[in-house]
């Protein structure tokens, strides 16, 4: 597993030329890394004086950023899958058109997946979004600044995972799907830009 | 070194009560997977058929995207040092006047620290930003996506390491550092963020 191995081994293989990891993998570390850094606002806010009154929501805000931290970790081996997925399709035979038809079925069900992938990590970039807001309006002064590198990673990871929906999406022939993805991730993107840049505001107003 | 250990511990770190790492190393983390990010685009286009024109330039990038990403690297190690410095400084003695002035400054030299590493990380940032527009520009096609999301993540990179310039600028008591230093992370913010945003529009244009 990717995310197993050391921060400066997938700095290497990322830089690599093998396909996978790419700005797919990328995308959802950056999405963990600003669900833990919501983790980290509320870690530090509990406990804190004068913050007694913020305890249960930071407490309700920390259980939902784990569960999302947990999932958008685990999408780094998903988006390395279905890359795969599409490689081993293409690497099928074609000699009869039998075998054509397999490999291109394959092929097809390997880009859905790797739209369906990024797609998803899309979504719960968005949940890191509205939990950064939550964290950052309430949380501990001192760690504003994390809550804002929050935010701005969740909304980095939402962005980098729609280009991976723009670039295999228009390969697929189940229009249908094609234009539901496409429009779900055109919506994300333009909801969470603005409520991306709300939150920033936030946390630059408390800093000096 | 937080960088030798796993992608999951450094995440759990993150999220962790514990002052670092946080957004600064965040930041830095960010900054190196963009330039990862170039750099996968320059070794996947080297050697394609029909690019043989772009070649020299290809090297070229990823010669300095390799450096960047080192160091980069390295400042995730500085980031945590220079806040270990500041919190050194709080914990000296603090009984006559003499320890309350070597304390005071000991405080004001973290700080210092503590705004001259994101600073510097804001300009490896704007670096990686203006190698991943030459390498979006001439690279090869179906990687293109991953220097899009190399642009994103160096901005962001960029804008999280001006938070702690934000942070910890104003608590210095060097106000004309403190002045040149806010001075010039507007700066950068501001021409990066017309820069990378030209350079996702390039990227998005050549996708579907």
């Amino acid at each position: 597993m990717v995310t197993q191995s050391s921060v400066e081994k997938f700095l290497d293989d990322l830089a690599s030329g093998n396909p996978t990891p790419g700005g797919g993998s990328a995308a959802a570390i950056m999405g963990a890394m600003g669900a833990a850094l919501v983790s980290m606002v509320c870690n530090v806010t509990l406990g804190k004086k004068g913050y007694e009154g913020v305890e249960a929501e930071m407490r309700a805000i920390l259980q939902e950023s784990e569960r999302v931290r947990r999932r958008l970790t685990a999408m780094v081996a998903e988006d390395i899958a279905a890359f795969n997925g599409i490689l081993a399709g293409y690497k099928m035979p074609k000699s009869s058109d039998e075998e054509k038809a397999a490999r291109a079925s394959a092929i097809q069900a390997g880009l859905r997946r790797a739209t369906e992938v990024p797609l998803d990590c899309a979504r719960v970039c968005a949940e890191v979004i509205a939990l950064a807001r939550r964290a950052s309006e309430q949380g501990y002064l001192n760690v504003i600044s994390d809550g804002g590198v929050g935010v701005l990673a969740g909304f980095t990871g939402l962005r980098s995972a729609a280009l991976n929906v723009y670039i295999n999406a228009p390969h697929l022939k189940d229009r249908a799907f094609t234009e539901a993805a496409t429009a779900e991730i055109e919506s994300l993107v333009g909801f969470c830009a603005a409520e991306s840049e709300a939150v920033y505001k936030i946390v630059r107003g408390k800093l000096g």
